[in-house]
This record gives C-alpha cells, sequence and structure tokens, in this order.
C-alpha cells in the first residue's frame, strides 16, 4: 500500500507528522505538503511558474506550491508510483459546510479523486489546543476500511472530528455538508498613508439548523463523514431550466 | 437593478469591459476585479492581509485580491447596497467539465450564490482571438431572463460560449457538468543551479463521452449552461456508507 500524506497548514504542521505517523500500520507513506501555511487558497493550482521541491526527511518533502500543487507534484514527480490512498490533514480547524469550498485541505483531497485516487480530508474542530492524536486514529481507521472496501469514484471523504479525546468521542455519523447562515463581513479601514483598505472577516458559527448536517454531528461529539461528489451539477434544477434551451438569443438579447 | 461585474482575468481584460456594457441595458452596472489576473485561484479567500482597492474608472474598482475577494470587498465595501445580480467573465478560455472547481471566474459566482445572490459565470471557448461580443450579447439576454425569473437558491450558472460570430451559433443547451479523462502530466527538469523543479502541465483535450455534457455541447456549436450546486454532498453514497458509522472506531483502530 503506497499512501499519501498533504496537508495545507504546511510541512511542519504537527497534526501531519502525527498523521503520517498513524498511517504507517497500514503501507508505505510518504508526505509531500506545502513548505509554508496555505489555508484558504481552495483549489488553486500554480501553473504561470515551476514548484521547487525540498526532501526535509526521509519521505517527506516540502513544496513551494499550493496542497493542490502538491498532490500532482508528488503524484507524477515525486512517488514510486501512483498512490493507493490520500489523506489530507489534520487540519488546525474545521472544514464544516459551505466552507469545504475555501478550503485547501479539502481540495488535496479532491484532486486526488479526480486522479481516480480513493481520498479523504480530515479536519479538527477547534482554534487551539488540537487533540491531533485523536484525529489520527480515526483516520487510520478509516482509511483501514477504504483500503479493504474502497470508495464509489469521483467521490471523497470531508472529516471532521470533535477536539476530544478518544473516549469522549460520541461515534460516527455520516453526515450531509451543512448551510451557514450567512453573515459575511468586511472591515473598512484606513492605512497610515490615508488610503482607504478592506480586510475580510472571519464568519461568525450561524448554521442552518439540520440535524443530519455535519456541523450538528459535531457538536454533539460525534465525528462527521461527510461524502463530496465531484460532479457539482443539480439535476432538478437542470430538468427545471431545460425551457431556457428556447431562449433564443443573441441576435435579438432585448425582445 | 444593481449589478455586479468582475473576472479572473484582471480589471483591465476586454471580456469584463464588453460584459459590463452590454449588462448596462439592464441596470446599474459597478465592477469590482482582480487588479492583474488570477487564473486557477479557484475560491481563494485572503484573510491574512488587507486588501487595497483602486477607482479606475468610474464604477470600475481594481483589487489587489482574488475573484472572492472582489466579491466580498465589492458587496460589503464598495457597492451602493445588494446586488441583485453578479456576472463573473467573460473568461479567456472555457471552464467546463471538473475545471469548475480551478476556476476563480466560477468561484466569483460561487460566492454569491453562497451570499444569496443570483449569479453566473460566462467563460468562452477558446485560447485566442476571442469572439467576446457573442457571449454578452448571451450573457445580457441570460442575465435579463434571471431578473425576470430569478434563480434557485446554492445553485449558480456556468455558462460556456463557442468562439463563434452570433450567426454561427446552433443554440442554447441546458447541460450537466462533464468529466475529463484524467490525463494530468508534471514536467521535470533541472534549473542552472541544478536543483531538480517541476511544472505543472496543462491537460490534453480527452472528455468521458457524454452527448448531454457541458463539453459535448460546445464542441457541436451550442452555448452550455449548466447549473452547478453548491451543496457537493453525494446523498447516494451517504446512504450506502451509513453502516460505516458503526466503525467503531479509535480505541482501537486496527481490529
Amino acid at each position: 500500500m503506497l499512501i499519501l500524506a498533504t496537508n495545507d497548514d504546511g510541512v511542519y504542521s504537527p497534526g501531519l507528522k502525527i498523521l503520517a505517523n498513524a498511517l504507517k500500520h497500514l503501507g508505505d507513506v510518504w508526505t509531500v505538503a506545502p513548505d509554508r501555511e496555505q489555508s484558504a487558497v481552495a483549489h488553486s493550482l500554480t501553473l504561470h511558474r515551476p514548484l521547487l521541491v525540498e526532501e526535509v526527511m526521509d519521505k517527506v518533502y516540502a513544496v513551494n506550491g499550493t496542497p493542490t500543487d502538491c498532490v500532482n507534484v508528488a503524484v507524477h514527480g515525486i512517488l514510486p508510483g501512483k498512490p493507493d490512498l490520500v489523506v489530507s490533514g489534520i487540519n488546525k480547524g474545521s472544514n464544516l459546510g459551505d466552507d469545504v469550498t475555501y478550503s485547501g485541505t479539502v481540495s488535496a483531497a479532491l484532486e486526488a479523486a479526480i486522479m481516480g485516487i480513493p481520498s479523504f480530508a480530515v479536519s479538527m474542530v477547534a482554534r487551539e489546543d488540537f487533540l491531533f492524536q485523536t484525529a489520527a486514529d480515526y483516520a487510520a481507521t478509516l482509511a483501514a476500511r477504504v483500503i479493504r472496501d474502497g470508495l464509489k469514484k469521483d467521490t471523497l471523504l470531508n472529516v471532521n472530528v470533535p477536539n476530544l479525546m478518544p473516549e469522549e468521542i460520541k461515534g460516527v455519523r455520516i453526515t450531509r455538508q451543512g448551510r451557514r447562515v450567512y453573515t459575511g463581513s468586511v472591515l473598512a479601514r484606513v492605512d497610515p498613508r490615508g488610503k482607504k483598505y478592506y480586510w475580510i472577516g472571519g464568519e461568525t458559527e450561524n448554521w442552518v439548523k439540520d440535524p443530519v448536517a455535519d456541523h450538528e454531528a459535531v457538536k454533539m461529539g460525534f465525528i462527521s463523514v461527510t461524502p463530496l461528489m465531484l460532479d457539482l451539477t443539480d439535476y432538478g434544477y437542470l430538468d427545471k431550466i431545460k425551457g431556457w434551451e428556447q431562449l433564443s438569443i443573441i441576435l435579438n438579447p432585448f425582445p
């Protein structure tokens, strides 16, 4: 079993090291991760410049790029073959609900899924004092299951773990992606030279009530496991707007 | 009607200017876009530094950030109110199939959808000699329809336009997101100082055959309109792996 571990907090993040250690029981683990923190870089891909790679320890590599870059360079350049599994994490902070689309951690798993490699992302639901070992133990358990049973093609798993000791975890819930009550904000200030600047604010923790959503599971002390698809098509709506094909256009845009 | 136009090619891209002009018939159009090219930045959000904004013309603003940043700063800082519609484009190059998750153009529309604002992304399927006016005319037509009928909550539209003159366009197809045959590659070379570097290669145009997919519609000369969801949950698979909740974990990861 060839396993790739990656993350978006950077190659020196303790969560990544603990994850790689936990996966060693299952196979040959290689770590390829960004050389610095890359949070909220989403599924960014670096195409306009080359990527430099440094071997910082045996089978541990730092790349000056995004998590998605790391998966590409690992699979096509560093690893001895195509990995059987890619695990991304353990992230310092949750990746719940709509936040998955901003997440570098989840995007690394997404990239693996695009390549046809079973993958999942693991995040700790906390802001500090991370109990990474709890998540690492579950990651190893889930990895063993995925290796045994496989994962559906074009689907990845997004795992969020409450920041609890293993014996305090209530169990596991297979969940759906939750939805925030949108409360985004931007701070407007004036710099020392009198120019206005903006700083994007953090979201407050305000969720649409939903008993089967990821955020409610972790709030109750469960690990949430959400299967996410590569196919974003809204099939129900596709059928509804089929009539828009008749919107005959272009030569007369304002009838 | 308050309309926001944005893109990922940068505020000076001709596609954006043509788009904003085409939308002016429908309402008060403001343009807020990155100060430079931001392709493949996906849904990246800038949280670690402030964003500087420059008014480059009346109601046209350049932001030193990503397309997702631009939507945030526009809605919460620059515009006189919450826009009724966000249109992102016209992108120089297609955003078909799996590529939507890398796309800054599509992510700007995604951000608007998260905010509850009807939105769509428009891209030209070409590498050069872009016939932006064709896409702009259709964008105006579609915008008029969206303003009249609304769009489903939590869903955005991804529009790809063949690089043809308006009279050569075959029509419109409501499509689903296609799937590439994965052929990703990474170039490995040695720099002038003898260090190895990697450069992520472009994908070749190789698609899974699918008559209702976006890429086949544009190949046949149709404009493709694909509804995309914020909710990535794979509900079918969720039910299948429900039993994994019993994978009682953690205290005994290797039974």
